[in-house]
């Protein structure tokens, strides 16, 4: 088992000559000019081989335990948390005055694609960071300054109480109060359920960010208030102080991440749990999805990290075993697996798909920053507007696609991979919830179809349609063999977003809503493949730079063995090819079938499921 | 957690109103006439409930040991195995006189889908009863008495030694050898992997068939023989003898299949493992075939069974679970999950896969006991001839789409899902390995395109479309909508497999061999809608004689919500309405991939996969 993550040269290809990253370090991002970005990802690359990925096998082994209302994380994390906090790895994205790092977006999600392989490691140190970022943007000064710096040292823990036994998905049904006291602070009571990193003893101390409805307010999403709830109320000098009556009563045994304690905590058991506004009241939701945004993103790049870790372990392998003998040609003996067309076939599949995953991540994360750092308001609107759209894609798309890459992967090793001695089937376990937390994929396919589409009248949606086609125009010539279709797929998504606009002013809404989920894993798609075209583009010139005739595959095959520059834009051309024309064409098969407006969903009664 | 394991009503349904069983109940099936089949299932149910599924977790739990080279399996397991045996469930289909049950394969599978959910328990006998089979056809009549009567009965175990550390896909790299003795034994040595069961305390001996290479004899598979090789010699009277010089080494750790201890074997380390060869020298592979091609009929009802438990388990909880409100209409406070489009989208989804997966798994199983008991010869190749195709749909089809239906279980309970308090984390865990032993899927589809497509010049894949195109003849006029669709199906599955043999005759051998596995899939997606469409054609004919319009939905639904027998039919005109509008068509994208003759897979240098 080796510690292959991520392929450098691929993240520095996306993030230099696909993106163009430099360009995004000015105004608050410009000390990261330079080599500034480069630096920083071989100190992360460093970090994740060092300390990150050795423990990946121990945490899930050892997992977590409570004992007298104590959450003890795995031992193996404990230096590598330490290390990771001192190394600033935790406060990536927190602004540099309250002592987080101020990365930019896209600068953080190429960070985390080294780390996140880990996930249940990344989680403790992510979830302190995401409430920080509440805290710097909706807490008082007095709040800032009496929880960010030991937030963002790492001396104290945080994490997102949101959800309810009764109110998971259904946010607004939640049913923990929050009682006004005489000095403006609030009882807090009620229990939460499924909370990541929810008490561990890594820290000194935990502050919870917990949505609650304060009594008399509405029912619903909008008479929800969020409350900083610390674990050890704060004394006057900062210090931690008596305990403030809440505690985990279990933590839940499951699939994977058992590094990672998911807790029921309950609060206010003896009426003594005690917390604070954050925000103004009512605001509980907006507050709650500024970090549900970041979130949704963060469950994308983990999605891209487990799947790109899979990938090269899985790639490693069919290198290295041997099995069997050439079924084209000749071979003396057993040839590595690599050399048979399916294992090629898997393999090929899974890196066109996480490098497709690899772009529009880092992308996403890019329009991010632009919008941060641009002086144009409309183009500020436009980068945000992106960012909106391609963020339900990020979180679900990648987050399926990714537990399908790990699937494969098991594939690969065969008989091996279903072992606990290789990594992958942990890989495949830790990432099985991304397509649940943060919002299922069925409610982010509804995001996407009933909310982002639309958004200003499907402008957001639109402009990213002519960045596609821009990309398209400019390198149509490069990949003459792919181009159409791709242009042809955004055709189909344009006319399949037009189609969903007519139902709904035809009152057939049933059809984008049973058609939503599909639809999204269309979009992914189509998506995908405009960036492995755009890549492919890229790789071509460069390849004709070096006198490369990309249409004479022999020959670029020949100089692929030879020169590693010219084996990695090979690459690039061959996995385009290879989903371009192997993958996309499932587009159409989703295409018919919604234009069938076929309502089954809708007319089978729930009695005819099962006798 | 309920004991929802299969939907009789459907077992039923495929059993008796579309395979119509009764008619092979003759000959050697005789005695299974008339209520026969009924009752034993009825039984079937109630062991499974009973005995199998109150297990399933504490299996998982409590797992395997190794202790001074023995295997200790769960101890939940225990009084289920010994009741298993005592009811002749361990010998189903082994022959009566030898002391097995006799029972024709589609019984056996129908079984088989109530216990297999818990395979790791089913493994145990089901191993035995494999190996006994191999003892039956090949054994000497001095074997059989030994062997058979304490297998049969359960007292004695039994397993399959194929797999070696260097020898898996490819069987013929093994490197056991057998060594000739004056007595006509054989002395045998070297090291086997991957043992299922290959050792466990449930028994007082375990009988090994061990795939080896008799010193001198050819390399590859052309020189493998089969030994019986006991782990205590069998004295004279019958009774277990001395030590026999073999143990287990190591036991895996592994993903799924806790309660299955999957064994390293060493034989003969100190020069003293005796075996005896069973059948002739060098009919090695012929015989393991023999024992292989039931296992790969296991292999699919293993993801019948499974798949069919979480589709019963997460349709329960999604009629229970409260969560949201009612997208389409009105509702007074939060509803049953089931109403939410998406949410029955994903039952819709596997109901229709999962009863299209019985109806094949069935319909293979009677394929094979339609050639058991028919007196034409003709009739009786074109049965095996059906059964040879299907087998490799049946094996790789179903489990992977086993494994996809796990996968939709676990997002309908959302994050229960994922916890271990629910039962579909473990089935996912457990079904993972279908898709690899007794041969990859990878190596399932080429052996569909490469093998059993042209077997007798294409005759077997022809008998197959004329069944599928009489069936479509027969209901068209019942089911117009749909009828259509499938016909259309059908002739692009065969117009591919004409594409394919002409790329043979044009000496474009990889255009088969790199979408062998789409292929399979897509086959296994044309075949599925056959026999969906089969099943709504009997249901319109019933409902119809009920009194149904089955074109208005509207009545349709009303009806099922009053009478279960309607509701039942209902639910197979829905299910087929939705597979075959929206599944079907993604056959198309592979057509198209396929005609592309895309040979990125192989023009790829392997340098190219990553840097």
């Amino acid at each position: 088992m080796s510690s292959l993550i991520v392929d450098s040269r691929d993240q520095r290809f996306v993030l230099h000559e696909m993106l163009g990253v430099e360009n995004i370090c000015r105004g608050r991002f410009e000390s990261f000019a330079g080599d500034t970005f480069d630096m920083i990802l071989t100190e992360a690359e460093k970090f994740a081989k060092e300390e990150i990925f050795p423990v990946l096998k121990d945490g899930d082994h050892q997992g977590c335990r409570l004992e007298n209302g104590q959450v003890y994380g795995p031992e193996a994390f404990r230096k590598g948390y330490r290390l990771f906090c001192e190394g600033g790895w935790n406060a990536m994205m927190n602004h540099q005055e309250h002592g987080g790092q101020g990365f930019p977006m896209v600068l953080y999600l190429a960070c985390a694609d080294w780390f996140f392989h880990n996930f249940a490691f990344t989680m403790y140190p992510g979830l302190t960071s995401g409430a920080a970022e509440l805290i710097e943007s909706y807490g008082t000064e007095e709040q800032k300054h009496r929880y960010l710096p030991k937030m963002l040292s790492g001396e104290w823990g945080g994490t997102m109480c949101l959800t309810e036994a009764g109110a998971g998905s259904d946010v607004g049904a939640l049913t923990t109060k929050a009682i006004r006291q005489p000095d403006g602070t609030f009882l807090i009571q009620g229990t939460k359920v499924f909370i990541s990193c929810g008490d561990h003893d890594y820290v000194s101390n935990m502050i919870h960010p917990v949505l609650a409805r304060i009594e008399g307010d509405p029912e619903g999403t909008k008479g929800i208030s969020i409350f900083l709830v610390p674990k050890f109320r704060v004394n006057g000098d900062g210090t931690p102080g008596v305990h403030n009556d809440l505690g985990v009563t279990k933590i839940e045994e499951k699939l994977g991440l058992h590094g990672s304690a998911t807790c029921v905590i309950n609060f206010g058991d003896n009426g003594g749990c005690v917390g604070e506004l954050l925000g103004k009241e009512c605001e509980g939701m907006k507050i709650m999805f500024m970090m549900m945004n970041g979130a949704r993103m963060g469950v994308g790049v983990q999605g891209l990290s487990g799947a790109s870790f899979s990938y090269l372990q899985a790639l490693e392998y069919a290198r290295e075993r041997l099995q069997g003998t050439n079924l084209l040609g000749k071979s003396n003996g057993s040839v590595p697996i690599i050399r048979h067309p399916d294992v090629k076939r898997m393999l090929l599949w899974m890196k066109s798909h996480v490098e497709a995953m690899r772009a529009l991540i880092y992308f996403s994360g890019a329009c991010h920053d632009r919008g941060e750092v641009s002086d144009n308001p409309e183009e500020k609107t436009k980068w945000n507007g992106l960012l909106e759209v391609l963020t339900p894609i990020c979180k679900a798309y990648c987050s399926d696609m990714a537990f399908r890459i790990c699937e494969t992967a098991i594939q690969v090793y065969g008989g091996y991979g279903f072992c606990s001695e290789y990594p992958v089937e942990q890989i495949l376990r830790d990432e099985k919830i991304g397509s649940i937390y943060e919002g299922t994929n069925g409610i982010q396919s509804l995001d996407l179809v009933g909310r982002k589409l639309g958004m200003k009248g499907g402008a957001y949606f639109m402009e990213l349609i002519e960045e596609m086609n821009k990309v398209l125009n400019r390198y149509k010539d490069r990949c003459p063999d792919i181009v159409d279709d791709v242009y042809g797929a955004v055709e189909s998504l344009v006319n399949t977003v037009l189609y969903f606009g007519q139902c709904g002013k035809d009152g057939k809404f049933a059809v984008p809503l049973v058609n939503a989920y599909p639809f999204l894993m269309m979009m992914g798609k189509v998506v995908s493949a405009w960036f492995l075209f755009w890549q492919a583009g890229i790789a071509a010139e460069k390849l004709s730079a070096m006198g490369v005739d990309t249409a004479d595959r022999k020959a670029l095959k020949a100089r692929a063995k030879e020169d590693r520059e010219a084996a990695f834009y090979a690459g690039k051309i061959a996995g385009a090819a290879y989903f371009i024309k192997n993958v996309l064409p499932e587009i159409e098969g989703t295409v018919k079938a919604i234009r069938r407006e076929d309502m089954s969903i809708l007319e089978i009664a729930e009695e005819s499921f099962a006798s």
